[in-house]
């Protein structure tokens, strides 16, 4: 029997990461492979919306086994991945993300300057000739609209938008509609604990001797969030015990206005004062114009940490 | 005025390196990009030959401007590539080798699991529907049949073979007679020095604390190449002693009937018994059917060291 390649993106999977694994298993099937799109975190709301929108399921896998063929979606470095990632076989890569990878054999790697997943997957449909489906549409669509904020997040490219335009005549929908929606749904943050709150999309990364976690929240009201700031500080001080890590930042991102609101905790907590010129009261700060992860918060980080 | 981006292969450039180079220009100038194929070490004699039948040449650089913009080809370890890679802005990568690559930026990067960069190449001319033109067919068959030995070569894949078929017929060339030409033009190797002998084509490998080299010179005499045996013994142990080097491997391969002799000098030199089976005598080993640095000799002595 023909093994199955399983096809997943990366921890605390956000839409890009969801839809583009659904998206590149429909591919891969149709080039006559074995596959399976799964996922190795919970939907956030806003995924939620989207598969309840389309009416579609992806399922869990905490780990994989040795040997295990895997193409990885929206992610390439080992610590965003799968836990015993290193056993697996990577057969191809797929990606929008900055590069810290090792394989010492041979595979398929793809990866495009652009502000989604999606769009290198529009590409690979077009240069096999297979035709975008409705519902293919719609995630892409989903996809690109998460990870650029509606097209007003700095990651956003030319590209990301040709692509959504040509897209949206396929999904035949209101893309401005369904898109504020989205990430309306993605923002209603009511049922979760603290503990959940921090961990809805948070990455780890790793500089050197410096070892830190960026997490952020989408929200309509910073100050909803706000109002918990003293829960979510002893939940992230934890972690930060933990897993002994030297700051920990959590940005409140307001998707309407397309500014944040970071805490930032730890032992180096005060590298983000020169990283965005700004001065922390209470362990805050307000970062006018700052929606983007990895164009605006990593780098910034990385150059001070 | 618009910057021009420099595309170069590897350190010591084989015929992909150098054809490669040449084809990406080609195909990025047709995509409306100001850029420049050079060449970052010495033309080997096979390459020479290729060259000299199209009547083209490729001009060399030493190093290259902080902040160059360049496209990698048929690489992407940073050892492997011009001195001060470091300082370049990588815009792309074209390759097909192992993955050992970090970059904090997005980019475009594309490998695959083939042969030969050019075969690479050609799915991106087919998927931009760029038409290939004869000259451009015959470096990427010349690139093709070099790294694959005229499609004899462990490395070589289906698409290889079917990529080359595609070729032949828009180049016009009888690839048989041609490619044995253009490979017997490179074991021609009465004009080197012995020093000029093991860097004809040597790649420096780095494994935790062990550092090597593993060499390679085709030939259709391997004896011809052991009547220098003591000399270029003498040049291998300097190359040691300057580069604190635990292992130096040089491959002597027989193109015409796929085999290899190795010479293993260095303190981890017998670390190559167990890594083929084989037990050194004279300082040497007969490998049969060894022929693929890639496939053979450096996932064996990567595993042993």
């Amino acid at each position: 029997m023909e093994e199955e390649i399983l096809i997943f993106g990366h921890k605390n999977p956000d839409t890009d990461s969801i839809c583009s694994s659904i998206i590149m298993e429909n591919l891969e099937k149709k080039l006559g492979n074995k596959c399976k799109a799964v996922r190795i975190g919970k939907i956030n709301k806003e995924t939620e919306y989207v598969l309840n929108y389309l009416g579609i399921d992806i399922p869990y896998v905490e780990n994989i086994n040795n040997d295990q063929k895997v193409i990885l979606v929206d992610h390439n470095e080992s610590t965003q991945s799968v836990e015993n990632i290193e056993n697996a076989k990577i057969l191809k890569v797929i990606d929008h993300h900055t590069m810290n990878f090792k394989a010492p054999y041979l595979l398929y790697y793809r990866a495009e300057p652009v502000g989604c997943t999606s769009t290198v997957l529009y590409h690979l449909y077009k240069e096999k000739n297979i035709e975008i489906e409705k519902n293919i549409a719609i995630l892409m669509l989903s996809a690109i609209i998460s990870d650029t904020l509606l097209f007003k997040s700095p990651t956003c490219t030319e590209e990301d938008k040709i692509v959504a335009k040509e897209l949206e005549e396929i999904a035949g929908i209101d893309v401005e509609k369904y898109g504020l929606e989205m990430l309306k749904a993605g923002t209603n943050l009511d049922d979760f604990s603290e503990e959940e709150l921090i961990n809805i999309d948070a990455k780890e990364f790793k500089k050197e001797n410096a070892k830190y976690v960026i997490a952020q929240v989408n929200t309509v009201s910073i100050e909803d969030v706000l109002e918990k700031q003293e829960k979510i500080e002893e939940v992230i001080n934890k972690e930060i015990a933990e897993k002994n890590l030297d700051l920990f930042v959590f940005a409140i991102t307001d998707i309407l206005n397309s500014n944040s609101e970071i805490i930032s905790l730890g032992k180096k907590a005060n590298i983000v004062e020169n990283a965005f010129n700004v001065n922390l009261k209470n362990n805050r700060a307000f970062l006018e114009g700052v929606v983007s992860r990895k164009k605006q918060l990593v780098p910034n980080i990385d150059k001070n940490i």
